[in-house]
């Protein structure tokens, strides 16, 4: 039980956050910041936070739990901001999509608060972005990965498990190089696929009357590519070199597929779809099973 | 309205498109035809068609209206095996997602026989293949893509929009070469790049790691890679001039993409990304809107 959130970023994840955490009786207040005044009204008259503060560092103040949920370029202003005020046993988390550059610039800017921090992931989110579409349940369900490091307090890393488990998260620890190397291969590279992917066939001569014939296929393979362009353009920039590893990867397997298309091979053809086919239909979502929901 | 159709391949296409016939009291009998005599006898013990034919042969003759729905790679031997059964007045229909390897095998076999047949492309389907999942309702609301040759006779080319239209289907038209180029755009080289991605991230060492943190939009993304192996090898190669065109245009979308990401150039990415996501924002799924499918 805590009493006081102080939540940094009001929008669907710090939003959501807030909400579960109310639902599940788990804080007395919720104190919300957001850089925008018109956002941190909106989270209040939504009740989604109990007080709209006029700073990161106040929003912080007085708080035993603070959710940062700023986009990754805001990260290290929001640290340098409320790093005056994380006192002891203050537990400090993230909702990043990258780690490493989240903790180099957490070692960087809060130095001896660095242990109050514990990095965190929470494998949920929406198209839909803003504190309107905040949701009690968004993190229900829902797998978070947590990549403390040496310095993080015990007791905090133990409190950040807690909370997430206690609002239905499933919780994870790996180191941030295996979080952001993983992330590349299942989330990274394939949002920087499905933008390429769209590029290609809108900016082509016929684009238009092609778009026109797409199918159901067409539409979810390509549904990540509406995704929030300053968001994705930090969390590539952020992981630019595990991403290129990964697409590296890619066009080995693509190069592969054209090859025997071009030679004619057909049973080597066949015999490559079928391992991506057999592998895909062996695959399930991971977590708790839960209805569609978007990331 | 026919007095009866046959069907070789009683699938799910062709078990579909019986089920919507009858439904709509467009036809008093359904004759069909499958390779593998336990499809027909399911088909028949399912009611999708009502008389077993011994050979394809025996499933159009005294039919007036055909459907072939068979893998694109039994297409000539389909067309050899019904040749000598299609007499005049009857209509001749396939399901195949390409059309100009259809149209030539069509000019070659079938010859004098050659203006009873529209080729015909309704954008439907499942993951789930096979007479047991077929539906009356799978092309409601979908379109359907005729290619008609000059030698297509009218009337027949008439009762073939006729026929689509009254199972609730858009009919369009266009010419074979035009069909395969917008479908390599839009449907042949996403499965490409997605049996390439699952494969890329499927066959590397942390492979197995990695999958079971992926969430919703990987989900979606390599949905179509759980496709068949042997009907997207056939389509791959059938098409495959137009589909290394569309795959060349990708890797060029992919390559300015990746540039800008190791020049650092934070504006030009987010440009980039933003351009793709407005236009995926703004597109919807052709035809008359309906539920969720799969193709």
């Amino acid at each position: 039980m805590f009493n006081q959130l102080g939540v940094i970023g009001c929008g669907l994840m710090g939003g959501s956050f807030a909400l579960a955490l109310k639902r599940a009786g788990l804080v007395k207040r919720v104190v919300g910041y957001s850089k925008s005044p018109s956002t941190t009204e909106l989270a209040k008259r939504l009740g989604v936070i109990d007080v709209a503060a006029e700073s990161a560092l106040l929003a912080v103040s007085g708080s035993d739990i603070v959710l940062m949920a700023v986009p990754v370029a805001a990260t290290e202003a929001t640290f340098g901001a409320i790093r005056h005020g994380i006192k002891d046993g203050m537990l400090v988390m993230d909702v990043g999509s990258t780690k490493r550059d989240v903790v180099d610039t957490a070692r960087r800017v809060l130095r001896q608060q660095i242990g109050n921090f514990v990095p965190a992931h929470p494998i949920a989110g929406s198209e839909q972005s803003g504190v309107a579409h905040a949701d009690a349940s968004l993190y229900n369900s829902r797998q978070v990965i947590l990549t403390p490091l040496p310095q993080t307090q015990p007791d905090l890393l133990r409190k950040a498990t807690d909370v997430w488990t206690a609002i239905g998260a499933q919780v994870l620890r790996m180191t941030p190089e295996n979080h952001d190397a993983a992330f590349a291969a299942v989330s990274h590279l394939p949002h920087l696929l499905a933008f390429a992917y769209f590029s290609a066939i809108a900016n082509q001569p016929a684009g238009r009357d092609f778009l026109s014939l797409a199918g159901p296929g067409f539409r979810d393979f390509t549904r990540i590519a509406a995704s929030d362009p300053a968001v994705w353009r930090d969390i590539l920039l952020a992981n630019r070199e595990e991403v290129l590893k990964q697409s590296q990867r890619f066009r080995f397997a693509l190069d592969a597929l054209e090859h025997v298309m071009l030679a004619g091979n057909t049973q080597a053809l066949e015999d490559l779809i079928r391992s991506a086919s057999d592998a895909r239909g062996a695959w399930q979502i991971g977590g708790v099973p839960r209805g569609p929901a978007v990331k």
